[in-house]
């Protein structure tokens, strides 16, 4: 029968090979956001910011941020990213920039810009497939400073330094310094790194970042001085705990019994909620874990799932904050009204996460477009990929039409409005590993939807209130054209004065027609308009 | 300095990490199309079809494949996928399906639906993580029959076979089944299970199929006897490598001179270009490749690039064809007209790939609503991410108002339309790994608008000469309608026979209005208005 077939079985055994993590991402570099010239200089200036922002607020220090852009060839750049971060210790500089899927933060329940031990090195990757060269890391903790010139080896994802060397630090400098060329294309306008670090500088207010581009020096100043609360990092929740990654749990855990495993490896179960759950799984309290049966194991996860359970800790999150989004959008938005929305936090799979929405309207914003959308995740701009995002699901999904803004279909509203949105979590479902837009799960389109309503809600007072005043206006302006000539008819009618008539139609015009101040709606009219309201 | 710090550089080093691969995709499973319980059912059974019409393609042999698929609990299935290809041979199947990035197809440049050694891992991965429970593999070559029950060890991405049995194969079988649980939604309608299979045997009528689901069987039957030709397998083209893996490729190469490297480890090199190439370089023809300095691979990699070659050989393609496009949208599609266009191959990054499109018309299609699209890569439905893939930005960009469409803004056309594409390539740039859509390359949309406005303007001499037509019969239904009364009119005015009047009002009518058969456009018509259209 073989014999017919055109390769066989035995001559496919020899064509079986592992591939490295680095190769694959080699090849599918578009994953990692490298799939054009321009795309590819901004995602290793957003890498480099992303992680040097992250290292300075892990270490409580205020963030200066320099980073310099200079074309060297044609299609070829220079770029350095520099930062007074913590520093790197010189002995895991090579694998935080020369392995893939090596960091810090991948198993840590807590809100980061970076999670994956990706981004870097894909730069580093980029960098040295493009031009053939090392790149350049110098860094220090405030004692010796340590040079390394080095690439990666693609074949085995292994770091290959080329050089390294130890200098003196008479200044105690500390942080972190990243030199590397690629080859790319500079842009300043939408999808470009002058956007990107504005829309950082929005939700990063405490970050003092310089850029030295091609066409000269940008500056975002540090407006505010105080780093924000620390995210504290969180065990997993019972309920988003899958039964395969309990299994594991269960054969790695330290400790010596059921109730012990249940009361240090998770989050919110104490003593009585874990005596609790093992009498509904049937399963003794001094029970091994590491002896349970498959059997007992579905028992437990189950079980784990019908207690009733507080919800995780929230203190791993760290949203922007009311203010924060308020103020961000009035220094960089034209908009005459403003009104921002944090959600309290929710749960998916287990992961804290919290939403928030922030609305500009009106001003020199264009009424006959789309709305502009900022969006947000960890406190990083997403530029790409909008309409693949759960932000643009909920957007349009929201009607619209009820807060005063056209719409048409499954879009997004038309008017002048701008939509911002922030997604914080201990972990965002990216839809691919260059990060650019939120994956579409059912809970967080929700909870956005839901943020939206709230903001929107809140606009639409004003929105309605602008549109009533005009109204007046125009029925203020068409009494009063008529006025005189109705005043002479009565007046010869009746007899009396016309000065008179007039004056008494006037006020009646006046008060019919008097209208609230723009912006100062009632209490009563929000909770009219609110309880008119039936959201979906 | 940093004893004032929150976490020191120092703390940080132990928290660096390293995460299997296995692990990475576990977690970001959304990445493989695992974000929610419908999808998950249908990434599975795609998975594992992709891989049998693969298999048996490879092989040469008519695949026959059965899928089942029946609810065990509430949330929970039982799929089982079985084919009857080549098998795996017994010492590989633990890492065909217990070892991320472990496969046959990553490095060869050649047409096929898998590459990446993610997919079917992935299934695994899922599979494991919802039940807890194990997998079983059944193969044979022919010879005897393998039965693995198997897990993935995630944190180490290495296979866990937990049984192994070998049976006596009296029938000679050869084949592969897998069968798996896991937690899933069955639907029906749209991105679903029996969309997928429909979408399948439209691109792959050389398949049958038979699915055993919860509400009963379905079955595709063969239509075409014979397996379409198989794609060979390329070399790199020198006009698509980086030079990050031109170094590579020096210094892994067996070859002892630079000139014997570049004709034997790229196509389309022969003795004179590659003398070109090194004189163009100032290379020595007898240089030892590994012991090329950076200066000297960066010059060997601008003159590669310089040198005059022919297109890479695109026998490494598997196109469907417009007969097979035409006869399988006529299959499933209540158009009245059709076309399909197979553009000739193009090269992007030095991969070989060729776009065809399919367009259905009129029928039963309703009209208000926007086309339906569908999209194939290498022969696999896409179901997922339209708005995120290279053919949507294709479509949107078209001007199909040209063709005699309604096309607001940016979107799809509206009007009793199908659109079928094809993206067939060596190497597909899936948006992520769950492979859904095609990522938006230049030279890719570019080809695809090409296709799309080719197919477009032969169908609208379709849709015009229709448009024309039923005009025409209006204005004859109203001369029609007038002829009585005016021939009466003039009948009285010039005394004639009222009747014969009729008659030659008739005629003239007749011939003013009379219109082509519709579907026959005359060759000249087709000329002039490709003529009148200026595409961009």
């Amino acid at each position: 029968m073989a014999d017919q077939w055109e390769i066989t079985a035995e001559e496919l055994e020899s064509k079986f090979k592992e591939i490295s993590v680095a190769e694959f991402f080699e090849k599918n570099r578009h994953l990692l956001g490298y799939e054009n010239p321009t795309k590819a200089l901004l995602t290793i200036v957003k890498e480099g910011v992303d992680n040097s922002l992250d290292a300075t607020n892990e270490a409580g220090i205020l963030p200066n941020i320099k980073i310099t852009l200079s074309q060297t060839t044609a299609d070829r750049f220079l770029i350095t990213i520099e930062d007074n971060g913590p520093g790197i210790v010189e002995s895991k500089v090579p694998f935080a920039f020369g392995k893939m899927l090596y960091g810090t933060k991948f198993h840590r329940l807590r809100q980061s810009r970076g999670t994956q031990g990706i981004g870097m090195h894909g730069a580093v990757l980029y960098s040295q497939l493009t031009t053939g060269k090392h790149v350049k890391i110098t860094t220090s903790t405030g004692k010796a400073i340590h040079v390394f010139e080095m690439m990666i080896n693609v074949t085995k994802n292994e770091p290959h330094v080329i050089s390294k060397k130890e200098l003196k630090n008479a200044d105690k400098w500390h942080g972190l310094k990243i030199e590397m060329e690629a080859e790319g294309k500079y842009i300043e306008r939408h999808q470009s790194i002058p956007e990107y670090l504005k829309q950082t500088a929005i939700s990063n207010p405490y970050a003092h970042i310089i850029f030295e581009g091609p066409n000269g020096k940008l500056e975002f100043k540090r407006t505010v001085n105080e780093i924000p609360r620390q995210p504290k990092e969180i065990k997993p929740h019972p309920y988003g705990v899958e039964i395969g990654i309990m299994r594991r749990m269960l054969s790695n855990t330290k400790t010596k019994n059921i109730i012990g495993f249940l009361t240090t490896e998770f989050s919110r179960v104490g003593r009585g909620s874990a005596e609790q759950i093992c009498k509904l799984a049937k399963i003794e309290f001094s029970q091994n874990p590491k002896q349970l049966t498959h059997e007992d194991s579905e028992r437990l996860h189950k079980s784990m799932q019908m207690v009733k359970l507080i919800s995780p800790p929230t203190n791993c999150l760290s949203p922007l904050g009311e203010k924060l989004i308020t103020e961000g959008m009035k220094k960089e938005l034209s908009g005459e009204f403003f009104v921002a929305v944090t959600r309290p936090p929710s749960v998916y799979r287990g992961n804290p996460f919290q939403v928030e929405v922030g609305l500009a309207y009106g001003g020199q914003m264009p009424a006959d477009q789309s709305a502009l959308v900022l969006r947000f995740a960890n406190k990083v701009p997403l530029l790409y990929h909008q309409s693949d995002c759960a932000t643009n699901e909920a957007i349009v999904e929201t009607d619209w039409r009820r807060y005063g803004f056209s719409q048409s279909g499954n879009a997004a509203p038309a008017g002048p409005l701008a939509i911002l949105t922030h997604f914080a979590s201990v972990w965002v479902p990216y839809t691919s590993e260059g990060k650019q837009a939120i994956a579409n799960y059912t809970e967080i389109v929700k909870e956005m939807k839901l943020a939206l309503q709230e903001a929107g809600r809140k606009l639409s007072i004003y929105v309605h209130q602008k549109k009533r005043d005009s109204e007046r206006q125009i029925k203020r302006q068409i009494f009063e054209r008529y006025i005189p000539i109705v005043s002479e008819s009565l007046s010869k009618l009746t007899g009396k004065d016309k000065k008179i008539i007039m004056k008494k139609l006037e006020d009646i015009t006046k008060k019919k027609t008097d209208f609230l101040i723009v912006g100062e709606a009632k209490e009563e009219e929000v909770k009219e308009v609110e309880g008119n309201k039936e959201e979906t």
